[in-house]
């Protein structure tokens, strides 16, 4: 199955139905099938040809799915842009990926003044009400497309690029992660398996859907035909109005994203009584911040865990596995980020390659039809990753006697210190666990004699205090010595985070490291 | 994905968990991995080489699941038999499908007396206690398997034969379907990403296991490990009881089980509040059966349409969509199979092979992974059933707005009575309102001047009568006068079934097209 195989199919059983609601537009799947072919349509007329790429560079809205589902259509493979990238980031990125049409909103039009630095561009299409003259009007090019005859709906293969997903570059120069229509309708239908989402599911879009976090649900929830509410950027007040007035039943927010809502001081005030399915991923999420929702909002969290490059899901810890009050094996399980999902292998394996016994930690590897073909044009990091079809995801983790999955830490996260493993994920629990810590974070500084020392970064909520000697004391009741934090380091504001809001730890490091050739010792 | 890789997951993820029932057996996925393992091991030992075929008559129990998989994981084909069939039926199919290896249990053992009709048979397993001379008991194969060294698991091709299921014979020899692993596990993903199931669901075998209606769910609730229950045959007291002591969660039915069940006097007397969907399917429901399951057990039906050569989800009407007290247009989908599944197109088409106008009649035709690849070693057959890749399920129907289908009846059991085109469904439907009927069929009988006529065969409830002339002025109320039946036919007994419960109308025309060549006039 093609991606736009799933958006006839949702036409077919839900045509009538709303299919999105984006501040005052709604419509339903008869009419996103229209606009979208029309759009299609559109772009061809820009001389778009399967094959070509179209970059998007937007916050989120209806013409962001739109946009997912007109490049399939016609075969284009889009290219969503981290929305927090530098210029220099944006430009590079948009080179390298031959870009021949650019997608931006209001928001963003300024970033690409001077797009000569891009001679692959031919158009820029606005999203936005007063049009620069040197860019063409999204809705001219729906209308324009409406009035074309012929259908640029192509046939495709499943191997067809669907997409380039652009990762990180926090160890060197941003890479192109390439994903196959196979690859995302495979994960389309792995999501819908954990899930069981269906046409009647009404999903709020308020992480950004550049980030396969959000992106997998894009695809599971339009093969089914459910509801589409977008929110333009996560805003805590914004997230509790929409699933309050629009009864959305299912979403995804990254941990900080909970935190922000579970720490609003109107958070209670809100009729949450719709949402079903709060799924959070992306970033370890703290144990304490996960116990506070469940007591608050009750049994709908669950956890999804994957990476760009498995399109993305690999493992999920259901809403019916979060225990809070149960026996010991069950409550651990909060640590978990669950279970292979179906649909995809996922094994922990040691260095020789074999699954690991319980206890002993391992890299999580998968294989499967959603584990991207490569990255754009760098075969040799696409063979780095890729060893004999399994992908290796660079997380180290355990296994429990059930197979529950427990990541330690991401490997370049993870912090030696005297020779020792220190996981920052379980010093960060730790801190966590303290009632006056909002934000925190633990990274490795440079150290003489340790080689590393273990640092905390934190950010107190507002009026309250706490010491560092305190804030170690309290750590130093939980876990090793050896893992308890020499230096504590109080922010004022709120720790640095990517697009998709993840803590961004190597910005944390860097004035430490100033001057080393790597972030290790 | 092949069918073995379904149950190296249920393992991974339900290891612990109970994965069958059945009498007094009981035990885990992590035993159901090992037996049918060391299963695969002992057929190996018996010659059996992948791509052979293993036949088995039997009635329902683990060992039959435990069939299905071991012959997936070694590259076997199973050859599940219809246990209604004559001896000649019997050995004309063993022939047909060269088994190597017969399964039978002791119900069926005599069945196959004098097996040197059929040469291919190299061995005969004995599912019992006592084992015939010229047979090898089931757990002996199991136990010497067990003590083999290597696997016999194969790297299966998806497209590697799994399974020759034989159909009908009603026109004709019968067919074999093949199957492939592709087949099989994309239903079992369609029909998981229709239901929901999951590794906490509890299926009861109650329908027989060598159909489609059961055997989709064979996988399906495998690949989640959810946990199985068997019962040998149908029986309505056996039905309620496990249910009731089993905390079934869902399970299949075929229409004419679902009356008995519902029609049994002791039927409200158990505890039935475990079981949250009943799929109802393989043939025709009458409305008024349907209304009172739903007035008596809440909305719990959910309606699954499809063939065997379909593997077999084609449509489906959801749980929700059974609306007894609702608008119009709601209540008028309980005569619908409802809308096509994700992940196959279904589409219902005229003579010129255009998707129907809402009221017009067409055939239903389907598309996808799930479409067998043909009938076995019949090229004309399977070039008459599939056209451009699209399976021509003989079904006749119309669409309404929403793209509901609505099956009109088989072309086969449509009647031509003076030119006009009678379904026998709608008449079936007709009849049953009446307090009395407890089972009834509509058939065309040889008519000098109309072609056919409409003719109906009827069981009455016991304790309760009704005359020809009442219930045909009961018919001629709700349908019109060309509709009504000619005349009526009262049985004492019940109608003769299929070994899937389908009502057999061939049997039913047989004595009135004595000594004509086709069933049409």
């Amino acid at each position: 199955m093609h991606i736009a195989e799933g958006l006839k199919h949702a036409k077919k059983v839900a045509g009538n139905r709303e299919a999105v609601v984006c501040g005052e537009t709604r419509y339903t799947w008869e009419v996103f099938d229209q606009r979208t072919d029309a759009l299609a349509r559109g772009l061809a007329s820009l001389g778009v040809q399967r094959g070509d790429r179209v970059a998007v560079l937007m916050l989120n809205c209806h013409r962001y799915l739109e946009l997912y589902y007109a490049c399939a259509r016609m075969g284009a493979a889009i290219v969503p842009l981290n929305i927090r990238l530098a210029r220099p980031e944006i430009v590079f990125i948009l080179n390298d990926s031959e870009t021949k049409v650019l997608v931006v909103d209001k928001t963003f039009a300024s970033h690409i003044a001077g797009r000569d630095t891009v001679p692959s561009i031919e158009s820029v299409i606005y999203n936005g009400e007063v049009t620069p003259a040197d860019m063409i009007n999204f809705e001219d090019v729906v209308i324009g497309g409406s009035h074309m005859r012929e259908t640029v709906d192509q046939e495709m293969d499943d191997d067809d690029l669907a997409g380039l997903f652009y990762t990180g570059g926090t160890t060197g120069r941003a890479k192109g992660v390439m994903l196959s229509h196979k690859n995302i309708v495979s994960n389309a239908v792995n999501a819908l398996l954990a899930t069981g989402y269906n046409q009647r599911d009404t999903w709020l879009h308020a992480a950004p859907m550049f980030h396969l976090a959000d992106v997998g649900s894009v695809f599971a929830l339009t093969m089914v035909g459910a509801r589409h509410v977008f929110i333009p950027i996560f805003n805590p007040v914004h997230v509790l109005e929409a699933i309050q007035n629009e009864k959305v039943t299912c979403t995804i927010l990254v941990p900080t994203m909970v935190n922000a809502v579970l720490n609003h001081p109107d958070a209670g005030t809100y009729d949450l009584s719709s949402l079903k399915r709060l799924v959070y991923g992306a970033s370890p999420m703290p144990l304490e911040v996960l116990k506070k929702g469940l007591q608050k909002w009750g049994q709908i969290f669950a956890q999804g865990y994957g990476m760009t490059e498995t399109a993305p899901l690999l493992t999920g810890l259901d809403t019916w596995e979060h225990v809070v009050d149960g026996a010991p094996e069950q409550v651990r399980r909060l640590n978990s980020v669950g279970k292979e999902a179906l649909g995809v292998e996922v094994r922990v394996v040691n260095a020789e390659g074999d699954d690991v016994q319980p206890g002993e930690v391992g890299e999580i590897i998968a294989r499967g039809p959603n584990i991207m073909p490569g990255y754009w044009r760098m075969p040799e990091a696409t063979a780095a990753a890729i060893v004999d079809g399994w992908m290796h995801t660079g997380d180290l983790a355990t296994v429990d006697e059930e197979n529950y999955i427990y990541i330690v830490d991401r490997s370049k996260d993870m912090i030696i210190s005297g020779g020792e493993n220190v996981y920052s994920v379980e010093v960060e629990n730790a801190l966590y666990t303290h009632a006056a810590v909002l934000e925190c974070a633990v990274i490795g500084i440079p150290h003489s004699k340790w080689g590393e020392a273990v640092h905390a970064v934190v950010v107190r909520k507002p009026g309250m205090s706490v010491s560092e000697e305190e804030l170690l004391a309290h750590a130093r009741a939980q876990i090793a010595g050896y893992k308890v934090p020499r230096s504590v380091e109080f922010q004022l504001e709120a720790l640095p985070k990517s697009g998709a809001g993840k803590i961004l730890k190597r910005d944390l490091r860097e004035k430490y490291w100033v001057g080393k050739s790597k972030y290790v010792n």
